[in-house]
């Protein structure tokens, strides 16, 4: 079978009217749409936003500046379209689901006064304190990928072409520092940062608590991955893994987020190797991690915004990037026909 | 009367639903968006580019590596919507109207394929090899700078709000490597790049040109500032620098491009200073001398993708992310409201 390769890629992208390459990184950018597509004609819409919801027990022993309740208002607020993520989506026409995997409360049906789809999937009310014991069982662990994967089949059959992942979890930088340490061999300095704002303290409170939770997955033992990965995981992070598991597996083009979202990704990667083939990074976060995190997946960050805010925020905002990219590469004049109409030597 | 400042926008922007500047550079945007149009509640629609062209006799000099057919090439390619100006325009509603200030060969009224407005308005069939005589005389400098102060009035006309200028004129990085130097203090070594596509000999070639024309101006003295600069200028740089000049004038907010571009605004701010104080400089160019001129201007460039094509390739691309801005300032709800439904502490 012909594979399309980053040279058929340039090949094309060299041959439009305008100097070869002149494009910067906007080249880079449609060379990698392509390859992931396997087409020199890729598409970008239609697209879809997941936003996954969940909380985490570590948050009582002090890792975050915001309380546990402010997830739940987050997701109301998104409801409503207030929401950073939810102001881009509309911006950039991402259709957006919010799926509830694990909050303390419930909400059943809010309809909000947006048009923004909410979904109640909870598998628990929050995760188990990582601090303490394993945050969640295999069996947890399990169903939460199951959410994620079953939003990833419907994206498919609405027609999606690019999907993005978003979280919402005060706290979840926790866990996804310690699958950072744990799945993408970060150094625990580095992977550890002040996620939506924790202080000096906070920060030293969290690098101890990180430290002592991977050391016990570790302990579990590679011949257990599930339960040593699920044991520092947060609900909405194993429900984006399913989804861009799935998402890879039905020839998505994912767009992937900050520090959280690529906590996720290492997860997809471990449990289902090649996944990050169908993955853009659409930002470097922030967060100190994020770098090499995102060199554990060999995945190359777009725009350098110092964003931090979670909610798939940094993957709408490369959206209109792509959409560029992927004009650029199927809308141009080539040299050829230039050079045909009047003679450039 | 009453002047927004940055803190003041920066009061607001704090205030949204997110942890404080955790948008980061967005935020940076948006509040430079806000000063520069005095309000919190910035409009970045309707908007329009336009593309003023023009011809350099310097390129009989061996200074780019395309001969000036191109730019007509380009203008036929540009007004059928083929160009990555016009697919750029198009995926991001940018209005665009194509103004020839002087190429070698006028079209008469050519209305292509494309819904592109094109306008002529040739000064003279290109610029005079500033390598042996000055480029323009103080009155076609004159009449290329009314040609783009006209456009500005149009556009204003209109009701755009945002106004990006982009050029087509090959042979065009040579004039502003001069204007670089002469207005900007940018250095000889690192005011002459590549351009697009300038092999190392071309570039030593351009270096020695660019020396000399630049003595050649300096000669003029600082009384003839006009004839100072037209001697080393390009049609379409006059035009720009006019049409940035009557847009500041009339309070539009201006998107600059690359290193033409902000070769054009030096002009403008060296004639009419406070101008630079309505930019927002898009991009920084993969031309070497992009930055300090920027620096010259007190700008900050936002994206740094390499890009080098000119066009306003580099304007367009920000503008969905300027877009994001806006729509983060004017539509998200604020804490002070999530509060009050909820009590986050």
């Amino acid at each position: 079978m012909f594979e399309l390769q980053a040279h058929h890629a340039w090949q094309h992208l060299d041959g439009l009217t305008k100097p070869s390459r002149s494009l910067g990184q906007l080249e880079g950018l449609a060379c990698r749409l392509c390859v992931i597509q396997q087409t020199l004609e890729p598409r970008t819409t239609p697209r879809r936003l997941v936003l996954f919801a969940g909380d985490h027990g570590v948050v009582a022993s002090g890792v975050s500046a915001w309380p546990s309740e402010v997830t739940g208002l987050m997701i109301q607020t998104i409801v409503d379209g207030k929401a950073a993520s939810t102001v881009f989506a509309r911006q950039f026409q991402a259709e957006t689901i919010v799926v509830n995997v694990g909050t303390l409360h419930g909400f059943g049906n809010i309809a909000g006064s947006g048009t923004i789809a909410y979904r109640e999937a909870r598998v628990r009310a929050g995760t188990r304190n990582l601090d303490h014991e394993p945050a969640l069982t295999v069996e947890e662990f399990e169903q939460a990928l199951a959410v994620g994967r079953e939003e990833a089949r419907a994206a498919a059959q609405s027609g999606h072409r690019v999907v993005l992942a978003g979280e919402m979890g005060i706290g979840n930088t926790t866990p996804s520092a310690c699958l950072a340490m744990l799945l993408g061999n970060v150094p625990l300095h580095e992977a550890v940062g002040p996620g939506a704002g924790a202080d000096a303290a906070a920060i030293e409170r969290k690098r101890a608590i990180v430290e002592r939770a991977v050391a016990r997955s570790r302990s579990v033992g590679p011949s257990q991955p599930r339960q040593a990965i699920a044991g520092v995981a947060g609900l909405e992070i194993a429900a984006m893994a399913g989804f861009y598991m799935e998402s890879h597996r039905l020839n998505l083009t994912i767009l992937l987020d900050g520090y959280v979202a690529t906590a996720a990704a290492l997860i997809a990667e471990h449990l289902q190797p090649g996944t990050a083939g169908s993955m853009l990074a659409a930002h470097l976060s922030a967060e100190p991690g994020h770098r090499r995190a995102l060199e554990a997946l060999n995945l190359k960050p777009w725009l350098e915004w110092q964003l931090r805010l979670g909610e798939g925020t940094g993957a709408l905002l490369l959206l209109p990037l792509l959409d560029a990219a992927a004009a650029m590469t199927t809308q141009m004049a080539t040299l050829a026909s230039l050079q045909a109409a009047g003679g450039a030597s």
